[in-house]
């Protein structure tokens, strides 16, 4: 099982690539046969249909701050409550977020769920 | 699948049902068949058992306090991010923690998962 500190590195990684632009940091966290439910409720995304996803948040300017520290767990999860914001249309878009990560030996990504509704979103 | 905001309103009745010492108000918020892992990693609590566990801590004036705003999501689940803190034996402990709360037809909690980590508590 991967340490705390491993998880959470791994959690502000994904925010960190995100305001570097950087997409292949992204994908670096995540394993080959990751799968992504984000938002919770809308069909399981792929590895490759969500590397999609990220290069296009990565190419609308996405910028993630943490709301609170991130948390870890008894076992292979950690989470975070964070905020994005990005401008589309020129709209500025803010969206609330909390995301779960589970994790494998190696301290990659095997599974995130992005938890947020219709509600969370601003400026949509 | 409840609404949205049905779904928060659970979650903050959770926070409030602590704060104002009412074990039976949290209680009431879960399925006769809800399943609670919290923290995550630990073994699965019965509602039986997460009932001892929640009158144990309203015992211990647990206090919770939101770190952001609750999240919903696409489906039949929520989020939070937010603060316990309670005294046990004299010491002021804190704990960081993220909820994610499923929900039946009838808005009824069915599955709670508490990430929250050692590192995630002090004082203890």
């Amino acid at each position: 099982m991967p340490t705390q500190s491993t998880m959470k590195a791994a959690l502000q990684a994904y925010i960190d690539g995100f305001n570097t632009d950087d997409a292949n940091a992204i994908m670096a966290l995540f394993a080959d046969n990751a799968v992504i439910e984000d938002p919770v409720g809308s069909p399981l995304k792929s590895r490759a249909e969500f590397e999609a996803f990220i290069r296009q948040g990565v190419a609308f300017g996405a910028r993630l701050s943490l709301a609170a520290p991130i948390r870890g767990s008894h076992g292979n999860a950690a989470a975070m409550a964070f905020i994005v914001t990005f401008v589309q249309d020129g709209r500025r878009i803010i969206s609330n977020s909390v995301d779960v990560m589970t994790f494998d030996e190696s301290g990659k990504i095997t599974r995130m769920n992005g938890y947020w509704g219709p509600d969370d979103v601003t400026g949509a």
